[in-house]
């Protein structure tokens, strides 16, 4: 990783918490610029703007991609496996922001509806059978709950053990709801 | 219920946002009065100071007791409904405002503390068998991430939908980690 990457993502670290935690009109670059250890100049520079690093934040087409690669008899496993690598690889969450943007208005209620059209509905056209709608919801409880298990009990044995481990008790719950 | 009782609620609902969203030092009785719509006085009389108000707000034995009432051979339905119900007759959530409180210092740090002692301890010396730490935070995952579904989309089947039809769907998977 070279320089310039680790900035942009310290910037989105830093912007993912911002933008989930406060109204849009309270964010700064500069806020945002000190959280990073960075200079706002910088952040500029990878995204143009405040619109513009709001946008890349509250996308979660990325995050959506990752999780739903595999075929759906595998995907139980894999939906576990990502988010757990991803958060020891990266040190934050693929989705769980969404959780502390819960609640509020302005642009905070855009991100919610981003996730939805993102990341619940894109799991409720992966499922055939009945219930469709109910059972992408509570898909998408599982892993929201265990992003905030780790985000809540950081030395926890679900933020720190193996996760093939983790998968072999986890995914059985979750594969059910896939097929259904 | 009196109007005293739902007084008391209002401002314990008013002050579980405050004290998962800020640290405590920027807490003050004036601005949870005017969030419950009611007058800082009464939050005295009802709770003594901010200190009697945090020590209640930061208490999970009582949603404990709630979750935990039944014997573990039906217990994975009854923490689901549990959950459920008490969302849809109080407007709020037994557990869910742990999540607000991640990733803060100060006494957000003390919440997460008493939750770990006060649940996830808990639902982890009611289980026998292999891996009972890392069941215990599965079992918790599947109830944060059930309120964290409810609070991300508040029209949603999770938070909708009738709670024997989603305990259908989502109480096997509990019960599978609480079986062992």
């Amino acid at each position: 990783m070279t320089g310039a990457d680790s900035g942009r993502g310290a910037i989105l670290r830093a912007a993912r918490k911002a933008f989930a935690r406060q109204p849009y009109a309270a964010v700064t670059l500069r806020d945002i610029a000190a959280e990073a250890g960075i200079s706002a100049s910088l952040i500029v520079k990878h995204f143009g703007s405040k619109e513009g690093l709001f946008d890349t934040v509250a996308d979660f087409t990325g995050a959506a991609d990752a999780l739903l690669a595999v075929p759906n008899a595998v995907l139980g496993r894999h939906l576990v496996l990502t988010l757990l690598r991803y958060r020891r690889e990266q040190g934050s969450d693929l989705l769980v922001r969404v959780v502390f943007a819960a609640g509020s208005g302005d642009e905070r209620a855009l991100l919610r509806e981003r996730f939805r059209d993102q990341v619940t509905r894109r799991v409720e056209h992966r499922l055939a059978g009945a219930d469709t709608g109910l059972r992408a919801e509570l898909i998408v409880a599982h892993l929201l709950g265990l992003g905030a298990v780790m985000a809540v009990d950081q030395d926890g044995l679900a933020a720190t053990a193996d996760p093939e481990w983790i998968a072999e008790r986890y995914a059985p719950g979750l594969q059910v709801l896939i097929d259904g």
